[in-house]
């Protein structure tokens, strides 16, 4: 049975060293999170995890979620009491605002117990990131009454929130979505359409479910122009807040998936469901938009929350695991065999899900820092600051850390050979699970295009120029040290190649897009190389100083060591991204659709 | 529901023109292999694959197998119908030697059908691919008693054939094993002990099942030099070929496992089974090897099998699926979105694939082309460059065909969008069933220390210097030549690459052995790009000939854009796998393990 630890040194560690987080106390709920409630919380989150979560993973994955004839969802065993306790320990309310019942506390802070709670169950922790999805666009774009009616329940947990997006033929091109709205004399709309893979659409977690769906007003624009987002309550509220009738929404299904069992993915039939309009009609996406944002770094998180599960559980069979010998000589002479630890083929598949596993924490905690200013900040040059880099970074985070966290995933279970393919060991659905996170909130091939069609060239890349500029600045300040030399140098050679491409880009896919369209993944996985390798340069310049300072202690030198493997076997893979990317598309736009 | 069509003109191009495979008429059982003959048989097994086996794919991952409290296995709906359909085909003698009632053509033909029945259905492959593979470790080391019990059965498909090798406690480092082997005074032996992971060791699909088991002999000596191979059948074997009493060998339980559902894995009971020694005493992994080196050929090409089954399906996909609208204007005004295919991110993924596949069928069809001279030939030079040739190559095709088959199963899945991790679409399946191949028949990490540790320094590196000399000595053949430039000058530069790597190895390794440990898994897939590579130019050459000579004909055509991009687009990771081997082991090798 697998086992979970929360990385609470590791989330410390960025938190107060590197990214020193105390420097932000003149922002909003910053001063509330000092540094002894912090680790209060941490604590508190990974025992939380620990202790209730990660053992209820497992039977998730076995009982799965279950219809009834008459469409109610029944979640696996353990669920429903959890959720109860998630929801009692004010968890899903941590960074909300404080008059809708939240802790106001930094999104930081949130993104680290969210890395805790994926780890240990990535099925259950679904229901509440999707509550805090549908909370963030009420929170932007809903009336004040739809705030007071349905976000303080969502905070505290007693209703849960979905995003219906999907339609059986439409999925990213939301502009064909044909689910209808008809407009009542009294303001409300009537909803009728079918919604796919609506994750946590129907479950028995809570009394109601908070749905926002996308659909096309009677006689708006044909395309994305004439979509607008509605939210439709599966129980409808009273004006005194009481529960009243049940809505016209049901749940015609529940898909089988290849992993996430544990969350019910809906099929939901709206039939006359009375909805009202979330902010201006025809510009449904604006709303969606604040969701996906949010959830797209959550989606980030899952790839590294499931990579740092899968990691820990390879490192301790990898430990005990008694196989062959070192090829240096008997390490272990009172067993029949060493463990295969010492194989240095072993510690390059552990190592190389480790070596990005930390640089992705500090890419997760860098942007939810961002979060906090553009969200909460006084300065409009901070905000814009912030704003430009998290519309940058997120979908880089969302491709890199989401594609590389599935690859950690089958190397942390091929490191248990056979025993890896059963079930019963947990490792097989680290990658059954950790697989949906490249598809869902924008496939990572759409991922890719947003960061080169979209977020690139935005303001005339003026986020691209910051980042190039912020990582150019510390590699020229701390270039003449010679303990960082080790981290400098390579990342100075990626940084170099990120420009070339980005040069290249700027020459050859204006008049030709294809040009862009056949670089989008290999520009998006080098831009992510580029930012894990500043994130380990940052990091090892903190360890080495606090060295200095304090003394070797384990921790800084793992740390240290992690980062040069960074340096030596991964970061150099920017060389090849590049080369594919000046390579062109001519090829790859040769053939007719019927050659393939 | 997934489709499969056999890729019956490549593999007719590969044998045809290629490797021109009516040059070695003077092979015994080649010229029984006409063109027409073959053609013939690739027909036939093509439709038999298609019609027969592909759709009863989707229900044995759905229904799987049932152990019941006997003991006894009950597979999937249609598995013993299809089995004695395969089994009267002649399909599993196709390559066997006709004394023992099979039709001795060339293993090269016989792995291409091969390919075709994995793709169809790889759970079911497996019950008669571990047939063959126990017929080939009988035919080499099994007494002529043993052959004339076993083999004609086994040939025909009325029995069918295990390896029983992994035990709880050790599947890589045999050494460990424990099951018994009490001599008898008849020169039987009763064997005791616990098998896991059995593929296929029960099932209802034939009357008998013949088990080679490796078990200590009382009093062998520690380690791998006690082990001993023996033939263990589940119902004993009269003296007039009539079935006897039932064996002391029972299932146990069978495995809950990730994918494959429909072969059986089982954990093996034997308690006092009866067996015989198969060759000699203690040297029970000489027979093993034989098994081992035509399964691995086999689960290469399950890599294979299913990167191509899961291409076609992305592919049909993508014509289809209407989403978006082409970077450089509408594609198909006719409809309300331009089919994915139109992407250049969507192709670049499906090229990926297919350059991929092309190049390792290539490989295939050549290594089963050595296999078949150095078993067949009767010349003792031309023998020893074949199985030179063998032996390098079968990790490499291990390790390499199944790590990229599987992440282009992934790949292909992820062109589903959402609807790619919905069982019902049989993506999510392919990736399940391929992920078992990178793993058993000794993980990859295995075959990449094999490749380094072993196949690299045998015989002063005999085998690789020729392999490097081959491809140099093509390389300047066709550097002249204008139309060949795209294809020779890469490969060139990777060629280059591997031999520096290689140089970089004999330097380092040899006094410090974790750098070649450190190395492995880079080196394995350097090697195996080179190869690819190489397959490359060679079928290019090929098709460049065929079009001066008769026209263009579309499938030359697209065979040329597609080696292009494989020489654009993945050849030039070798550069990345060479700076990896070349920063050494230091790094990896520093931290301890608790450290990890």
């Amino acid at each position: 049975m697998p086992t979970y630890k929360a990385p609470v040194e590791d989330v410390t560690f960025l938190l107060n060293d590197v990214f020193q987080i105390d420097r932000y106390d003149n922002l909003p709920g910053f001063t509330d999170a000092s540094a002894d409630v912090r680790e209060a919380i941490l604590g508190e989150a990974a025992k939380l995890s620990e202790e209730v979560l990660q053992p209820l993973n497992r039977v998730g994955d076995l009982e799965g979620c279950k219809r009834s004839d008459d469409g109610s969802v029944t979640t696996p065993k353990g669920f429903k009491e959890a959720f109860k306790q998630v929801a009692e320990g004010g968890w899903l309310g941590l960074s909300a605002p404080a008059e809708y019942g939240g802790q106001g506390l930094p999104v930081t802070l949130s993104q680290a117990v969210n890395e805790f709670q994926i780890s240990a169950n990535m099925a259950f922790s679904m229901y509440g990131g999707l509550t805090m999805g549908a909370t963030a666009a009420l929170l932007v774009h809903g009336t004040p009454e739809q705030k007071k009616t349905y976000v303080p329940k969502m905070v505290a947990g007693e209703w849960t929130g979905t995003m219906n997006l999907t339609e059986p033929h439409c999925g990213t091109d939301l502009g064909l979505l044909r689910t209808k709205a008809v407009r009542q004399q009294d303001g409300s709309f009537k909803i009728t359409g079918t919604k796919i893979f609506i994750s946590a659409g129907e479950h028995d977690l809570t009394e109601n479910i908070i749905h926002l769906v996308l659909a096309r007003i009677e006689g708006a624009p044909a395309g994305i122009k004439g979509v607008s987002l509605f939210v439709v309550p599966k129980v409808l509220v009273n004006a005194d807040g009481s529960l009243g009738a049940r809505n016209g929404v049901t749940c015609g299904s529940i898909e089988h998936k290849m992993g996430i069992h544990g969350n019910s993915t809906c099929v939901m039939n709206y039939d006359n469901a009375t909805g009202w309009l979330i902010g201006e009609e025809n510009k449904g996406m604006q709303g969606m938009f604040v969701m996906m944002n949010e959830a797209r770094l959550g989606v980030a998180v899952q790839g590294l929350a499931q990579s740092e599960v899968a990691y820990q559980n390879a490192v301790a069979y990898a430990r005990e695991r008694l196989q062959g010998r070192s090829l240096t000589g008997v390490k272990a002479a009172d067993k029949p065999a060493d463990p295969i630890i010492v194989h240095p083929d072993v510690r390059r598949t552990l190592l190389t899900i480790r070596a990005f596993n930390e640089a992705a924490r500090a890419m997760v905690v860098w942007t939810a820092l961002k979060s906090d200013v553009a969200h909460r900040s006084n300065d409009p040059k901070d905000r814009q600051e912030a704003d430009d880099h998290m519309g940058l970074m997120t979908p880089v985070l969302k491709g890199v850390l989401t594609d590389t966290g599935f690859a950690n995933t089958v190397s942390a279970q091929q490191m248990f050979g056979g025993h890896g393919y059963i079930a019963e060991h947990g490792m097989e659905q680290f990658v059954r699970d950790a697989r949906i996170s490249m598809i869902y909130e924008g496939a990572n091939g759409i991922q890719a295009l947003d960061l080169v069609g979209r977020k690139l060239p935005r303001d005339g890349g003026r986020a691209a120029m910051a980042f190039f500029g912020e990582v150019g600045a510390y590699a020229k300040e701390h270039g003449g040290d010679e303990a960082m030399k080790p981290f400098i140098t390579p990342l100075s050679a990626a940084l170099g190649h990120l420009q070339q491409a980005t040069g290249w880009l700027m020459q050859n896919a204006l008049a030709k897009p294809d040009n862009a369209g056949a670089a989008a993944t290999d520009y998006m996985k080098l831009f992510g190389l580029v930012a894990l390798g500043y994130m380990w340069a940052r990091m090892a310049k903190v360890a080495q100083d606090k060295i200095t300072a304090s003394g070797a202690a384990p921790y800084l030198a793992t740390k240290l060591v992690t980062g040069r493997f960074f340096m030596e076997k991964l970061l150099p893979e920017t060389a090849v991204h590049l080369a594919r990317i000046q390579s062109g598309s001519a090829t790859t736009m040769e053939l007719a659709a019927e050659a393939f």
